[in-house]
């Protein structure tokens, strides 16, 4: 149980960690604030957050537990801002999608209290973002990635295991370079495509014709191409090597596949479809079973 | 209403259509075939046809009503096994994704009764092929394209509306050309994408672990690479320039993007993120409001 949480960034992912604390009485009180005064202030009436800050340093003030939820690019001026609020009794963690980045931002910005941060990556979202989209259950039965260096406190990332457990995510341990590696294939890489993919429709002379005709399939394929410019941009930037191998190896896919329908190889094609559809039929999700 | 449906190809499509026009009370008597005798009997056991023919030309001997529901790689070779039994009262149409291949299939198969023949593709489909995913209402609320051409015969396009509109599909009608063109943009080409994509993943050495990481967004960016193996090389053969040419565009947009990252113009980035996003955001789909 801890006291108080200091919550910079009231957004989605923010937001809902306050509300899954609060639903499981694991926290007395949020103190929040988001760069945005207008968020803030719809966070505290819509009673994500307790008490409005004006400054990212006094909301983390006097707390037991800090989680920075802001797009991964903001994160060293994020832990600079709160550097001197932080003290050795207080559990520190991130909701990043990339994980090298942060660690180091956090290195550079919490400097003598970085040993107080446990990297963490709950795999969990919305195409909704916003306070207004926050919900208590969000983190439910999702799996979270938490990425300990060296340096990091064990005792925390003990705290922070119990914590994430208690709202009912499963807890899985990485390096953050084998998380890095993973979500670059599974999910930056997606939503890259998925954004290439739609750009190139709405580009076509006859796009707006094409998405008339659209079904199922198109609207599964893109539903992530909806996903937030800010924090993608940075997502995007934060884990570009990783990326733009794996995207290197979709291309060498794509390009296998082109080649066959090129040299009208039909039972060839076959084989390569009949590999993915096997693969993709056999998948189970980890722990992310509920739609979302 | 029809005397009789003459269906070859027992499968998801065709067999959802048997059952649409049954419990529409459109049909009297459904006479099936399917290359797999095996198929052909489940069929019957399971109602969806009434009489197992041992062949497409017995299928469709006697009827009114001809659906040939074949991958669109076997339509000549079907429309050839079928034309003796074929009359200028008899009403024939298809269900594939492609039309301008299919069209010149029933050309060269048809010959004289190539007028009695509708193009037709109903936008609807399952990942679950096979007879055993039939299903009654699979077309209900989903867009059905009619592509005529010059030499289809005008009262079998107006029965074909009245059929399709009556069993709850929207008619839309389209030349062939535009047709492939539409769906190598928002269907083959996404087909395309899903089954690189997952070969990709898989031919990864640590491919089975990243999966075990994929959350909700690879779920449904994958969801289509579980189709048909059969059917997807069919359709990329069938309709392969315009894919190709989809493709080209596809390119194009994700080389633009991995610039952007390359270069770190966060700005341009989070622009191009931003327009895909907003256009995704927007779409509604055409008819197809309903979940398959």
């Amino acid at each position: 149980m801890f006291e108080q949480l200091g919550l910079v960034g009231c957004g989605l992912m923010g937001g809902s960690f306050a509300l899954a604390l609060k639903r499981a009485k694991l926290v007395k009180r949020v103190v929040g604030y988001s760069k945005s005064p207008s968020t803030t202030e719809r966070a505290r009436q819509l009673g994500v957050i307790d008490v409005a800050a004006p400054s990212a340093l006094l909301a983390v003030s006097g707390a037991d537990l800090v989680l920075i939820a802001v797009p991964v690019g903001a994160s060293e001026s994020t832990f600079k801002a709160i550097r001197h609020g932080i003290t050795d009794q207080m559990l520190v963690m991130d909701v990043g999608s990339t994980k090298g980045d942060v660690i180091e931002a956090a290195r550079r910005g919490l400097q003598d209290q970085f040993n107080s941060f446990v990297p963490a990556h709950p795999i969990a979202g919305k195409e909704l973002a916003g306070v207004e989209h926050a919900d208590a259950a969000l983190y439910l039965g999702r799996q979270v990635v938490l990425t300990p260096v060296k340096a990091t406190r064990r005792s925390n990332v003990q705290r922070a295991t119990q914590l994430w457990t208690g709202i009912g995510a499963k807890v899985v341990n990485m390096t953050p370079e084998a998380h890095d590696r993973a979500f670059a294939a599974v999910s930056h890489l997606p939503h890259l495509l998925a954004f290439a993919f739609t750009n190139a429709i709405t580009a076509d002379p006859e796009g707006a014709r094409f998405l008339e005709l659209a079904g199922p399939g198109f609207r599964d394929f893109t539903r992530i191409a909806a996903g937030d410019p800010a924090m993608w941009r940075d997502v995007l930037l934060a884990n570009r090597e990783q990326v733009l191998q794996q995207s290197q190896a979709f291309r060498a896919a794509l390009s296998q596949l082109e080649t066959l329908m090129q040299t009208g190889d039909a039972l060839a094609l076959e084989e390569r479809i009949a590999a993915a559809s096997h693969a993709r039929a056999q998948w189970q999700p980890g722990s992310s079973t509920s739609p979302d």
